[in-house]
């Protein structure tokens, strides 16, 4: 009812550059000869706060307003929320969307543990708004993979600098997590080019006002091609037409059929896109290259996951921050020892158990998701550091990439929505209205288990190929490390009893991960597909579990060595130990399900469901 | 984007009637000299049918409507959205809200358990709305077991017939959980009435358009009372006054000051409510009892409660029937047998093995809340049945009311939620848009958690007060019960090994009570309170699975016997077994985690969660 008190948008740059600095060590692949030597912790600081200064002054504010009013359809065309188009000029004038794009196509050659930090606060301020130089940034850098060279020099600049925008157009009605369903047609032309005709759904950015083109890149199947996602191709296909200098043409036929009014991030235009309504509409093709668009496609999946998982991050810490913020200031209640005195004077809710217990419960989730991202990210990097210098190491950390990427995706959205409903919890009645903006985190947060790839594709994805991976290599260099470090932990008096906990439970997903095998090697491959996704929930916590020891153990030294950072160091102390009590000790039995083998939602037949 | 195929309001019937006649067996209650001897089998059905097509024909098409149109203020007062009006004045011609009010108040003298299977209809099919006849009877059930012989005479008669309304007030803005802190003050007048001022928020329909009046049950402090929750009395606030026979007279003075937008509900005005601004609203003693509002309330919570935790069955119900409807119909993908062949028939996704995961743990989940609900009505239909006849059959079923009371509004309310993800999941990117209606389940089920006692506040009161009620006789009696069904069926070949996995569960539930004895004995209560929460979870599950297992054991029965409901028997015993091998093996392990003692979420400072 009233407008009080709406929780502004939060970021925890401390903890922030604590992933950074201290735990991915991120200096390591600075300065030298290698690809990131014009960069220093200096500079990376002088972005995350320049980030911090627009999510706060910018994006933020314009977050529950833009939910509000939505977008809408005008004379054919989207209007997005006022105030997007003076964001999206400022955010490309400030540079915060080519971090870690290379200086040679107009980028800053920064690492993606930048961005990577840099997207949480984009995202986590405004996820709506994100969505558009999101996705334009994945055209952007399709075309930078795999465009010809004509190709990158006519687009790359202008949608690089956001004069441009662009799309990613896969799903048709018949054709979500089946892409290869696909039937739009590509029809050959003289010239070369592609006629494009077909209908693609749910386009994130479809259609706006914020640029002055849209580039989309389609999917779509040339006249007799293979059926299946191996006879796909990936077309351009710009809103308008450009001519060989770069200006701007005439209308491509590419149509707006509608938007979807939706649970959250209303604020970004999913739109029904028509190519072709006119037989009008004209694409080239990718690099030259037939039917290798899925490949195409594939290849820049990792990136779009993980940037899936920092959206996730990124409600997971602002709803979270909300809700930290909203205890420290709500009275409510008397304290718990005095729980029977009606006198007793009224405390702020972060004194209650339940309340303390709820916050620590996010800060751990949320610090385990983030040191997560950073690990990834900072792989990432690592792969493109020894580049050329050290093979082994370019495969390890790439390795590393490819096993914790669908980890990254769900785990890390699901999270954001687990986390979200905490916060909401916190706030109590309060948390339901639109007041708060934590209702808004929630809506926002649900679509991250949906697109690119739902988190059971996601979770296939990890047991079906990833584990396996390199023989499986990549697994049990990760399970190596987990073990080396309760091992090196074991005698330490606090996280000792912790590891001890870690160390268990990463047996119980290794005992997983061989019966998976085994379940594969009897072709049981619907036991693997019914317990994928809670083996991806266990390895993940695993993983978390890990990373936020990790994090304690280089807090621990920290304080020992007198640190005046107290509050901060002993903040991840404190999160770790509740992960580790509480989180880690349910996952044996979790994982022992597993050997029940219960395949009763296969043997029940489809009427037993119900037969009203 | 497009208005197709939103799933209709489906209730499983069969289902219900096999909760109320086969594993309830309410028919031993039925006809005699007991209370409900007017009632049959028949007419029992005969009632059912009547609320499920008034639910299939007019609450049910409101629902999408009501949340897209909310309601409004029009000079001062709520407008409802199109269409409730009229579905009101029917719900009330078909005395659907009077089923279990004695026959003397103008009710029918039915069970509960019926009252309960029919508001499932109603709240599934439209819960907004059928807020407004909820709170209405909970205002004429408090009147009619507190109210003076003449106040019952002048308001039960028009509440109960729908013809005036009723509201519960009690939170205020610094008076939510802590309903003690309530400031509203009751001026005592020389005529023996009361002058209310106050402001009270969050009153549910405390304004709206469907009644020619409405009867506001107000908490306020008579001045002089005692501070906190015993020095509240309860006051009849009528918006409209009225005479002495029962006539409207003038205006009392009770103002609305705005209503919520909220996240779900929306149909359902959430007022805040200004009583005695211009110092002329009056109100009337309930009873003619100081000081005893609070008293008054509690005893009804128990009603209030439940009426939640319906409510939570009823959007889980209905959310999993529309995932169950798509996943029927929607096409994708081909049979995990064929994956890797692109000409492959596209299947409906019920034959993806996660997804047939997701419906039955939906089954499994919806079924087992439902059979925790009309066990506890029955509970009660029984304590009323044997009431002056055996005093300790009257005190065991009300023993097991109070002990299932906080499972039944927390465990419903939070599954709910779940379920309603997973069925949003199940629709997949269609999940996410208006259209299919699963979004709206999500949003509007967010609230059970938190109204009528957030959940942490029912978790407090099974661990402090119901799990030692009596010397703990409650508590013992539901698990030697439970043991008794674990011994019974413990050389079954099929449920055998489920009661087993049943049996070790409920031991690590009953480690945990012990514990929390400990706990209490010395004086650690914040461990308590920490931990609370999740026993809640643990102990609700166990009975779930014990409700589904005793399901399954009479489904099991029925198949012996040839019956020819073989589809439905079946899919009683395969979703016990789901429960049993899937849910219950997780309990001892989330069990033992109390026993890690962990109080980091206590020691760690206020500073320590964040120092951004």
């Amino acid at each position: 009812m009233s407008n009080v008190l709406r929780n502004r948008y939060q970021a925890d740059l401390r903890e922030i550059e604590f992933q950074l600095f201290e735990q991915a060590k991120l200096e390591e692949i600075f300065g030298g000869d290698g690809p990131f030597s014009a960069w220093d912790k200096e500079s990376v600081q002088m972005v995350l706060q320049q980030a911090k200064q627009f999510a706060y002054d910018v994006t933020g504010p314009l977050n529950a307003f833009g939910d509000q009013q939505g977008c809408r359809v005008e004379d054919g065309r989207v209007k997005t929320p006022a105030g997007f188009q003076d964001a999206w000029n400022k955010m490309y004038e400030l540079g915060l969307k080519s971090l870690a794009v290379p200086e040679s196509l107009g980028g800053q050659s920064g690492p993606h543990a930048l961005q990577v930090a840099v997207e949480e606060m984009l995202s986590g301020s405004n996820t709506a708004f994100n969505m558009y130089p999101g996705l334009a940034m994945g055209a952007s850098d399709m075309l930078a993979a795999f465009g010809t060279p004509e190709q990158k020099g006519l687009y790359l600049p202008k949608m690089i600098a956001g004069q441009w925008g662009g799309t990613m157009c896969l799903t048709e009605a018949q054709a979500g997590s089946d892409v290869g369903a696909a039937t739009t047609k590509a029809l050959r032309q003289p010239d070369g080019r592609f006629k494009i005709v077909g209908t693609k759904v749910f386009i994130t950015g479809g259609d706006h006002d914020l640029a002055e083109n849209i580039v989309h890149m389609v999917l779509a199947r040339i006249e007799g091609a293979p059926a299946g996602t191996k006879g796909l191709s990936l077309f351009i296909v710009p809103r308008v037409r450009v001519t060989k200098t770069g200006s701007l043409a005439d209308f491509n036929d590419v149509t707006l059929g509608g938007i979807e009014h939706k649970l959250g991030i209303k604020g970004s235009a999913t739109c029904v896109l028509n190519f072709g309504e006119n037989d009008d509409c004209f694409g080239e093709l990718m690099g030259g290259a037939e039917n290798e668009g899925i490949k195409q496609m594939f290849h820049l999946m990792n990136t779009a996951r993980l940037a899936v998982g920092v959206q996730g991050l990124a409600l997971a810490s602002s709803a979270y921050l909300s809700a930290l913020s909203y205890a420290r200031e709500r009275k409510q209640g008397s304290s718990i020892e005095h729980f029977k005195d009606p006198q007793a004077p009224r405390v702020t809710i972060i004194h209650h158990p339940d309340i303390r217990r709820s916050l620590l419960e996010m800060k751990a989730r949320v610090e385990g998701i983030r040191s997560l991202i950073v690990l990834i990210a900072s792989h990432a990097d690592r792969a493109a550091y020894y580049q050329g210098k050290d093979d082994e190491k370019v495969a390890y950390h790439k390795g590393q990439v490819e096993l914790l990427t669908p980890i990254v995706k769900a785990y890390a959205s699901d999270q954001a929505f687990r986390v979200a409903e905490i916060a909401l919890q916190v706030h109590g009645g309060a948390g339901y209205i639109h007041d708060y903006g934590v209702e808004q985190d929630l809506r926002d947060s649900k679509i991250f288990s949906i697109y690119e790839g739902t988190n059971h594709i996601q979770a296939m994805d990890l047991v079906a190929r990833k584990l396996g991976q390199k023989g499986g290599a990549n697994t049990q260099a990760l399970v190596g490390e987990i073990q080396a470090f309760c091992e090196a932990h074991r005698e330490d008096p606090q996280l000792g009893p912790a590891t001890a906990l870690l160390a268990t439970a990463t047996e119980a997903v290794v005992g997983c991960v061989m019966r998976f095998m085994g379940w594969s090697a009897e072709g049981k491959l619907p036991l693997v597909a019914l317990f994928a996704n809670r083996f991806l929930e266990l390895m993940s916590e695993a993983v978390v579990g890990y990373q936020l020891l990790k994090g304690a153990s280089i807090a621990k030294a920290e304080l020992a060595a007198g640190s005046d950072e107290k509050d901060f160091y002993q903040g991840k102390v404190h999160a770790a130990l509740w992960f580790a009590r509480n989180v880690l000790p349910t996952i044996p039995g979790r994982a022992e399900v597993a050997g029940n083998e219960d395949d009763s939602a296969m043997t029940i037949s489809d009427e037993s469901f119900a037969t009203a």
